[in-house]
């Protein structure tokens, strides 16, 4: 899926929603567990409730790989159930990777080649040669960390250089050389506010995939209002606050409703601010 | 284990070589091809040939999780026939995460409780609270990315602040508010020759992992001179010289012969920078 059809579905469904698939064993109603398969009906159950309101998906690979080879079964799934029921949703990898040579193209080779996704996120740490395997793949997206929505966030990436470029502004900067917008999208969190201008400064025309929306404080008004660009150029992901909106057997009308209201806020936010 | 037993066996070993299990099913015998699980026949012929001279073995998560479900079973039985037949062995998972809250949390979980693990690398672009999660284990160690042996290192990790403090003394110096040299650990390239000495500057005590010796091109001496330690503080890695130096039926006993060359090599260097 290209930028421009990504930014169809969004004008169609009037919604910038990525619900991210953090599903966790721990959380699910407890009748599932019933299930063959619990996670896979969780996630099955959540797709079908929200898909009319969202344009993308996030598994979160942590919550796969932490069950072994089962999870890894369980991501396959769902990914592949994505792809046959809602082949207009764009499906992200949100695995946080990042190696040299090989090891970096193993690692693309499976989530595009094998897994099928659009999109991984990848961590710019180590830089060009950790990214470019993942930009072999032309059709496929680098999602790459920059300006992350936890506390840590201003640990290393706020740090100034001597021009008083700080880290984030550079890894936008140096990384839009190898790619361009059409094959890297970055990670910048809800939380992060105002620094949305700063960021649209370096990146006007990239996506950009924001997490940090409701539990974690950030506000969609704001990012919208410093972040959205002509084509949107916004993904704003949703998690715990759909996924767990209801722990009872009513979870998936529960997470209809939570996806549908940020549908409709999402719409409004397009009329206030796509074009202004 | 500790950095005193760590220490210990390095001793009784004269070796500080960390074996690197980068196992690719594009590069093992063709004869192997025939098992029900061809890379764990490679593992264990690998790890039967190179035990006496190292001390540490590092599977590439990557080559694992590249073969979805099967591959992560692969993984665990690796791990679990190093165990089991040598326990004087140091483990680490290279698997480069790190994600922040719950997310690093199931990661730290899977890692050291389930796979069991001694160690995990960790990628620290977002910051303590990314890290935080794989440190609520005492007895398992953090090896924190910092100064890495490839080229895209000179992208982000040399980048000067106003104080002339790079990015990774940045990560060296903030990262050992976090947890003790006990726990903590870090990657730092052969390739990056005297620059051990800027790194030992700001953690003297600290056990390296060094990756890059052979075909990267990084000098053992050149590793030794500048960062070696009391306590050694070193272990340095070796995969495709050690792995692929044969693709016959003898592939295990030239993996031994490279080993032990290693070894002897290491030997001579304790001897030569131990306690100087």
């Amino acid at each position: 899926m290209n930028k421009q059809q990504l930014f169809q579905h969004i004008q169609k469904k009037q919604s910038f929603l990525c619900v991210g698939l953090d599903s966790d064993l721990k959380k699910i109603p407890d009748h599932l567990l019933e299930n063959d398969d619990p996670l896979y009906a969780f996630n099955k159950a959540i797709i079908d409730a929200t898909a009319p309101y969202c344009v993308a998906y996030k598994p979160n690979v942590a919550f796969y790989e932490a069950l072994g080879d089962k999870g890894w079964m369980t991501f396959e799934k769902t990914v592949a159930y994505i792809r046959q029921r809602y082949p207009d949703q764009f499906i992200i990898a949100d695995a946080k990777r990042g190696d040299i040579g090989n090891t970096g193209e193993m690692y693309a080779r499976f989530y595009f080649n094998d897994m099928k996704v659009d999109a991984v996120t990848v961590s710019p740490y180590m830089g060009e040669d950790s990214v470019k395997p993942f930009l072999l793949y032309p059709q496929h997206h680098v999602v790459l960390l920059a300006l992350t929505s936890n506390k840590g966030a201003q640990d290393f990436q706020l740090t100034e250089d001597c021009n008083g470029e700080r880290l984030f502004e550079k890894v936008l900067r140096i990384s839009q050389t190898w790619a361009s917008d059409e094959q890297m999208m970055y990670v910048v969190g809800a939380t992060q506010g105002h620094l949305f201008e700063d960021v649209r400064k370096i990146v006007p025309h990239h996506f950009l995939l924001v997490p940090g929306i409701g539990a974690q404080g950030g506000s969609l008004e704001e990012v919208c209002k410093y972040g959205m660009n002509s084509l949107c150029g916004l993904l704003v992901n949703s998690s715990r606050a759909i996924l767990y909106a209801d722990s009872s057997e009513d979870f998936a009308d529960a997470a209809h409703d939570e996806a549908k209201k940020l549908q409709l806020q999402m719409a409004d936010m397009l009329t206030k601010y796509l074009n202004k």
